[in-house]
């Protein structure tokens, strides 16, 4: 086999034996398992190549990313392809507003690229500096701006990928309008690698908000912040590009993770949120004589009136591009924070979003109920209905976990939520797809599994539990 | 067979010979085929009833909504099940900005509905008053307010849906973020009745603008139309709803038509846009004291400078509803005009924006060439790139026709557009498929045709040519 892959990638791009000790696992740890061989392909032609090999061995294929996935998605005995070296930002085009990208690149490297043609690709999340294009489209990955942007499969006009027989499909449309058959871009996207391996992709990007409004707002209640983010949206016609919610507790674990992290307000509130405008209109976004920015205004003005009316407790505006940064480390070190405190279950659910605090109350008691003595770490896209419910149970017992877990989906369907909301299933929630997905949705998705990889290769025991 | 379709839905609802006449074509009158039976059923149930027997009597079965489509979808030897019945709008939520709505609710009754609760369902086009939940689903419908809202997928939630098989799949989520596996939703959406019936949807509303501004636009050149419209954009942060091109023989055609209507301006104009921005923050929308809508005000402040600059010729402003009406009911007649004139075949092509002018011209030059003193009607949704490039041949010929395409075809790929942007395949694009989608997405797209409809009975000939 390492023979044929060096034949294909060159002997420099096929890693075996302990070589591959790092890809044997991802950010999440959530699994350990030694790959056959990675190997670092630098074009489509040769990933197919590599597709083909592996169809003619027999041999499951896995392709890799960031590892920065949290339901061990990218984890496997198999030939991990990992599309690290295709790089390529082949085109930025002001005028259509897309870029044309390869599976390798960066997130952060487009954030930066579309920033340079005063344009944004709008995702983003706490991994952006490692995650990588084939990644976020295989997970359909979420993040803090999809209340005004939607998920990435929103942002994604085109791809190109390899199907599991190592066909190429090109399907690298820069248009909005493009009805012709069954979209399997959208099949392909967020099919975490079991239907095809995208190579490349059209992104839609958007024009960049010409000033941010960013805030951090103190509270009691959770239940007032959505009027709040009500009442902001209708202000500026529906400009809130994130509204975020961290806990007392979730504020506590960041200064205890990292001393020089102060917290946002002298005293602690219950609820903190952060609230990010994005303005677009030039009359919102350009100084006046003052040098102030009228949306920042325009923000403090409403924030003020919820202060007076104790709705709010406390609220600080960033002043500054270092401020505004410095607010939103403080809620992309999320993983970091889960990650420092060790053995821990992830529930990523989503909920309607007046029901958010329905679920955190019954969560909280049905956990104590089952693991007495679990301790939880909690942050919320607020705006999205979407909770990150962690659980640290009291001992490592995977059947323990899996009865919380369990536990956790039986709210979250009670409350008409969904199971798995941005991180995907991975191997991670197999039990909760094969407990909760629709039957029939089930069946749906293993024929076309079957029809489109019948000899199951393509990452082979992710997404779709075992019958 | 009829006995048994009676057992389902009741006699009142199965129709047989001549009953079945008006179903025999659909508003294009593209194609005419005598159907089995319609059933009409009332429910769910009874839909994947009627599919089953299907299954056991191996007969093909088509889903029918309003018939408005325009490639002959519809029409076909087989049971047809119109879901014409199932027109329950089941819930809209303000709070929660989503409508809940059986697959034979009516465009139009969406709309009233979203408008009683101050929201709106953006998509719109000229068959509103007839086009159905379940087809414009199935053929993921565009129209002329996908600039700022997308296309029908982009206005989806969840869905319910009949497959071929007979299960029923319910992936009703009203939630923004759910990963769960494959995104079936999305693969029914746009698969034209071909992958199974949709029955029901969760439909996306967004806020009703408080304020529109409508104006008709008089100008000489294309080219100068673009940077009018990205001028607008920036200057409202990106309000712009439409953004809709008619040329002046367009506007002789919709006059000849019916003469109560007038042309937009006192003398004729190359080019005629009509543009509308929807605002939605307060200021943009609340009358000042002179009774002016500050939105209003401000298209008519651009629209002076281009003026003045004579970048355009003359512009109109609604001063009212029943002036924004007349100024879409002229845009809406499109279909109205095409079908007054008889024999022609109807291209509905994307190319990027900037490259409409250059299709056009070209397109002409081509005509002349393949059949002398054809003529066309043209109409564009310019913001998304899309045009209906209707011919009139000079004879019924559809070798001729079929050559018309091909040739039309060409230039959309040369300048990288698509060969069918909003209206779908159905029948009418079937060689278009063969001879320009993608190899391995057709491949794919059978693959996937075949897992879900073994029995090939759901809605046969469409979509995908044949091998």
């Amino acid at each position: 086999m390492k023979e044929q892959l060096v034949a294909i990638c060159g002997a420099k791009h096929v890693l075996t034996g302990t070589d591959t000790d790092p890809f044997a696992t991802d950010i999440s740890g959530y699994r350990t398992a030694q790959p056959l061989a990675v190997v670092r392909p630098g074009t489509t032609e040769e990933v197919a190549a590599v597709v083909r090999l592996a169809n003619d061995l027999k041999l499951p294929v896995i392709p890799v990313g960031g590892r920065s996935g949290l339901c061990g998605g990218a984890v496997g005995e198999a030939i991990l392809i990992s599309l690290e070296r295709m790089t390529a930002i082949r085109d930025i085009s002001a005028d259509a507003r897309t870029a044309v990208v390869e599976a390798g690149v960066i997130l952060s490297d487009i954030h930066d690229a579309a920033e340079a043609q005063n344009l944004v690709f709008p995702l983003t999340f706490g991994a952006k500096g490692s995650a990588r294009v084939g990644g976020f489209l295989a997970t359909n990955a979420g993040g803090s701006n999809v209340l005004r942007y939607g998920n990435t499969r929103d942002l994604v006009l085109g791809i190109e990928a390899v199907l599991p027989t190592g066909e190429i499909v090109d399907l690298m449309s820069g248009l909005h309008k493009n009805n012709s058959g069954y979209d399997l871009r959208h099949l392909l996207i967020g099919s975490e690698g079991t239907l095809g391996i995208i190579t490349a992709a059209v992104l839609k990007l958007h024009p960049k908000p010409g000033a941010y409004a960013t805030a951090m707002i103190g509270m009691q209640r959770l239940t007032d912040a959505l009027p709040l983010l009500n009442e902001v949206q209708r202000e500026t016609g529906g400009q809130v590009e994130a509204f975020e919610y961290m806990p007392q507790s979730y504020i506590d674990d960041h200064v205890a993770l990292n001393a020089a992290h102060k917290p946002p307000f002298d005293q602690p509130y219950p609820v903190n949120i952060l609230i990010e405008v994005g303005a677009l209109a030039p009359r919102d976004c350009t100084p006046d004589d003052t040098g102030e920015i009228p949306i920042v205004g325009h923000l403090e003005e409403i924030l003020a009136r919820y202060l007076e009316n104790e709705m709010i407790d406390d609220a600080v505006v960033a002043r500054n591009e270092a401020q505004r940064k410095d607010m939103w480390s403080r809620r992309e070190a999320a993983a970091e924070i889960a990650t420092a405190r060790g053995v821990r279950l992830t529930n990523d659910v989503a909920v309607p979003l007046d029901k958010i605090e329905t679920f955190l109350t019954r969560a909280d008691a049905t956990l104590q109920e089952v693991d007495p003595g679990a301790t939880t770490s909690v942050v919320s896209h607020l705006g999205d209905g979407n909770v990150h419910y962690t659980v640290f149970p009291t001992r490592a017992d995977d059947a323990l976990k899996d009865r919380i877990m369990e536990r956790v989906e039986d709210i979250v369907l009670d409350l008409r939520g969904s199971f798995s909301a941005e991180h995907g299933i991975g191997t991670a929630k197999l039990s909760s797809m094969a407990r909760r997905k629709d039957p029939a949705a089930l069946m749906a998705m293993r024929a076309i599994k079957v029809a489109l990889d019948p000899l199951n290769l393509m990452n082979p025991g992710k997404v779709l539990p075992p019958e």
